[in-house]
């Protein structure tokens, strides 16, 4: 932020924005940082700010899975929650023939029946330091783009590697609005996390596909787990007390969780780009790996449990992507873009010292302009699209660890740097069941992706398959390899860079084959990105100075506080009402003749007559939400659990590019229904006690 | 065929040949034209060959559907057999939110229940004539491309028509080798056709996708009509005679019917084309309307019934295609074709006449990449891929129709072609149901797809939106065009162009607004396909001069008579029987516990303790058949009806490259297990009997 442009325009932007009806927030927006919360507009719009004392306290009781998505702890003992569709990665990897816990669910009836996750990370936000100055310093006048990243790089992994060796914490120097602040983030970390209960898939995902990203819904989307440290629970001083009496119409509520990845400061070249090239060749990708894996499932119930968890994100991020590249081709929405970023730009314009500001719309434009030119070489070999496999992922962190190692640890690919050495291990070293079968169907179709994008007579791709039919030659690298043993990996992660290449594992030199130009591509991204950085950067503090600090950076998948009111809406003429209850479950399951994705499981039907029809079951908020919310909890002003985040409806696929509470919603299980559940249907009740108390007997 | 080029290089060609291992058919390979019997052939490998007689009647017994598959005459009163998958587009059009007879199958007790197809035309090829010599006579020497093909255009129509007004037969002017030779076919027309009987879906589909092109089967693909003629049964002369007793192992077989499209005669040119654009494009696509299609369906029951046909046949598509792209992608089989056609080359360079047939590969791949130049757009824009509804190809129709009418018949597109009228019309005017909802999805995902490929910003997409979000955009031409009403479509077919304008349909609009790029791209196409055609024509002589008239024409869709022995093979190291019984069809239930896609329907279950259990199901053959063969008479040397072929083994999916008997296998339904399920399952006696007698009570 440039205090001479600041002083200079303050006067000026005030006169132009208020001529373009102001850039601000609207309505209940917003995923906003805990260092610099709404008090003011919460006050003035609900008449309530939250104190220090209550953002500490629902901030460390706030959990991220560093597999993707959100939760909280609701014990002193531990206990924490999050969504059935979070834990399913966890669900999925305990399972074999015999156990298909991420179908049929699982219940720890005692401590030694919890399951310990093969490769779970969780993170509690201890403390944020805005380390803006410090990484800007690091960067001098008149650097290239390609020593600029590298500077920024190294003084970001040397923040990281200072706070690590003196706080033992995790330590991550986050980028916030795309560029403008840098904040450091210090997690405490939990890897010995346990299970303790699922419900059935067919309760948590009620209605499947076609309800997904819908309202009104009926599913009891959660997962309980347990963390533990030195081998017992873990004691927990934040975590959230649960509400037995739910939300009430209209009430206030909060969700703080992880909003993975928004979109809404992106300038219109970028989205531009996104609508043109980026959601096609995604959805184009999503379309071939749903087919390719239902076509799969459907020859065999073994078949369909390997593939199930990958198949769920599949069809999830399908149907999101499909809502999001509808939101794009929206002329209004994307007008809207145009007309603010125009009115942006005019303002600045209006600014004296606004020349070098006014061209960051251009850099970015070209900078974008040059990643697209890459696209989707990078998606192919550095996203590993062209290999799809779980093996080629762990075979090229074989072949790139010991490389890294040797370079300085500000000179690395940034994934080994040294702070997030223990998170790669975690990962690189787990035990999950890795399927033959299911591996070369991955492959053999990663290949048929590969030769369909670069064409088959490209050298590489010529290369690749070495004379062989994408089958066969996904067969023999599968069947080849040797990193499915762990103690292998092991072995090659410590060792030197000639001990992997004197391995000649099949999947490690396809790797190798393809690196130099993995790494190509990836490094010209990287530098773009680091022009289009400071390009955002100082769009940013233009915004910053014209908009005062009403802003909030685009979700980086570190946690937000959102609010909203539990609130209904209308639609096609109709009153939606907030929330829906267990009687609207047995309803929806009658209308559709109870066949699938809307038949119940057994227990369900069992149990029907032991319920409270009456209680709440799901509702929706105007919470500011995206995907990586899932699992968040929903507090009120009490900072009591009231419910669980775990999806949003349809228009809300929209708010990756703006917020809306016409009908966008956030979608929570109801606190109350939890508890019902547990009791009624699973016969958990310690485990409602524990929830209800806070604490174990 | 030039004579000189022939009794020059005759002896030339011996000698090459004879040193590059000949290119002739291979074991009981060929699609064999009907005026072309391999009788040689068969009496040298199997001890037998047709007669005249024997040939005219299995010709004439055979049926072509118009809508895609072939059948057979099985009583004089007729009554014909087709697959299920061939009748699904009738029974589709046939039902209704109440009737769901493509799911649960139609039984007409009497012939007042026969119900009428609403636009099916069956053909039965009467005649062949070999008009290559005026076809080829009608294009002067040194005509440019475009004036050749017009040429042959006019002069196929002239032959058409004046067929048409000598014989009343329908009359088509038939390209093989790929314009090697010409000839007319005549047929007669059936377009009162009612369905007899079809039985559920999942026992006509038994194993769903994961069964589809493998074996062993169990499937009773079988459908059954029955043409009438001024309201009454039609009576006819050439039927097959039903065999009670079936086919045994080894036994010589016959497949009469319609094999839809294959490559074998393709240059590698056009072969990498396929590979490197159509596959990848074309698979894409697919993919992207089966996920589409399939989500929909989840939604509800009756768009699971509105969407079935159409996803059965995308599914279908897809797997063949899948099965395709992977032959194409085989080294061994692309590196067979690339020394085939060096041996061929190298065959007619030693001619000395050789220079202006040497440079057909290269005018081929000259042209194949002008019209590779036109993908996607011709797709997009005349494949309407771009539109993908219903109600889009009506109103381009009858865009095109008044247009095409006022131009003398030779300079027509081709399908307005005087000859032609009678089945145009038959299909414009038909009164299938045309449901809203799934016109707007599919125009939606249309308008999606020409985004993805064109681009946003490309000025036809933008003039097509219109200033719309697709799916609005959508809903707004669907809901606006009045080309529903059947009436309306009479008036405007009637009319002139200038009464199609005045209408304003907004879908007519529409078609008209990209009608002149869409004209252009196809006029480029039928140029370059001239030059093909021309080239092919030369390379085609050479053939028949190398190889003799041991050869037959890549498949078009016409009357071709195939071979082979009823016989097992050995895969993964077992060996695979000729025949499935029922046993197997209930063995394979219980195996998958009854899991769809192999459960069972409620008949059968019931009355499987009346079945005799050791009846043959399903048998494979060694007979060279492709997609559109479906329904065809699987006839003995006695010309009986032992069976209806129904699909090929997955390695048949590579028979449109090349021809091997390793693994690849027609697969058919025997007549033996047909009477068992009409009489015991379906307790349909007086169909059994009318089969069995060749005539109705």
């Amino acid at each position: 932020m440039k205090p001479t442009l600041k002083a200079i325009c303050q006067a000026v932007a005030g006169a132009a924005l208020a001529a373009a009806g102001g850039a601000a927030v609207q309505a209940d927006e917003g995923m906003w940082l805990y260092n610099a919360p709404p008090r003011q507009l919460l006050q003035e719009r609900h008449g309530f700010a939250p104190d220090d004392a209550w953002l500490q306290h629902v901030q460390q009781a706030s959990v991220r899975f560093n597999s993707g998505g959100s939760g909280s702890f609701v014990s002193e003992d531990g206990l924490l929650i999050s969504n059935h569709h979070v834990g399913a990665d966890d669900l999925q990897k305990l399972s074999d023939a015999q156990h298909n816990y991420l179908r049929d669910g699982l219940q720890a009836r005692t401590r030694a029946e919890e399951k310990r996750c093969l490769d779970l990370e969780l993170n509690v936000l201890m403390s944020i330091e805005d380390v803006t100055a410090r990484v800007k310093g690091a960067i001098q006048p008149g650097l290239s783009a390609e020593d600029a990243f590298a500077a920024r790089r190294a003084v970001m992994a040397a923040i990281e590697k200072e706070s690590l060796d003196k706080t033992g914490l995790r330590s991550d120097v986050v980028t916030l609005y795309q560029g403008g602040q840098y904040h450091l983030y210090r997690f405490k970390r939990y890897t010995d996390v346990r299970l303790v209960f699922a419900p059935e898939q067919q309760i948590a995902f009620y209605g499947g596909d076609p309800d997904n990203f819908e309202y009104p819904r009926f599913d009891l989307d959660i997962c309980l787990f347990r963390a533990y440290e030195n081998g017992r629970p873990a004691k927990i001083q934040h975590y959230l007390k649960w509400s037995t009496t739910g939300v009430a119409e209209n009430e206030l509520v909060f969700v703080s969780g992880h909003p993975g990845n928004t979109a809404r400061q992106l300038t219109v070249a970028e989205l531009e780009y996104q609508r043109d090239q980026r959601f096609p060749y995604t959805l184009a990708r999503l379309n071939r790996l749903e087919v390719l894996l239902t076509a799969w499932s459907a020859r065999s119930a073994e078949n369909a449990r390997r593939a199930r968890d990958m198949l769920f994100g599949v069809q999830n991020s399908r149907k999101a992507r499909d809502g999001m590249w509808a939101g794009l081709l929206d002329p209004q929405m994307l007008g809207g873009k145009v007309a603010a970023e125009q009115k942006l730009r005019a303002a600045v314009a209006a600014c004296p010292t606004r020349q070098d500001t006014l061209s960051a719309w251009t850099r970015i434009a070209q900078a974008q302009q040059v990643i697209a030119g890459t696209h989707p070489v990078y998606g192919l070999l550095e996203g590993q699209h062209g290999f799809g496999s779980t093996l080629f992922g762990i075979a090229r962190q074989l072949l790139r660890a010991p490389e890294e190692r040797a370079k300085p640890n500000g000179d690395r690919l940034r994934e080994f740097r040294d702070s997030n050495r223990e998170s790669l291990e975690l990962q690189l070293f787990s035990t999950e069941p890795i399927y033959d079968d299911f591996e070369q169907l991955k492959l053999a179709d990663g290949l048929g992706w590969l030769i369909g994008q670069l064409g088959y007579a490209h050298p590489l791709v010529q290369q690749v398959l070495a004379g062989r039919a994408p089958r066969e030659r996904a067969a023999e690298l599968v069947t080849g390899t040797k990193v499915k043993d762990v103690a292998v990996r092991k072995r090659l992660y410590a060792g030197s860079p000639a001990d992997g290449a004197a391995a000649r594992d099949p999947l490690i030199e396809l790797a190798r084959l393809v690196d130099a130009e993995a790494r190509r591509v990836r490094k010209i991204v990287e530098v773009q990105e680091e022009v289009k950085q400071q390009a955002y950067a100082q769009i940013a503090a233009a915004r910053f100075v014209l908009e005062g600090t009403s802003g909030y950076p685009d979700a980086t998948f570190t946690l937000r506080l959102a609010f909203g009111l539990a609130q209904g809406y209308d639609e096609d003429g109709r009153r939606i009402p907030y929330q829906t209850t267990l009687a609207g479950l047995y309803a929806r399951a009658a209308e559709h003749n109870h066949l699938p994705p809307f038949d119940l499981p057994p227990r369900w039907i069992e149990r029907q007559r032991k319920l409270d029809l009456t209680t709440p079951f799901n509702f929706v908020s105007t919470a500011d939400i995206i995907g990586g919310n899932s699992g968040s909890p929903v507090v009120n002003r009490r900072g009591e659990f009231v419910g669980i985040n775990f999806d949003g409806k349809t228009q809300a696929l929209g708010l990756d590019y703006s917020y809306t509470d016409r009908q966008a919603r956030a979608v929570s299980v109801n606190s109350q229904a939890i508890l019902e559940a547990l009791r009624k249907v699973y016969r958990a009740d310690a485990l409602a006690d524990e929830l209800v108390r806070g604490k174990a007997k």
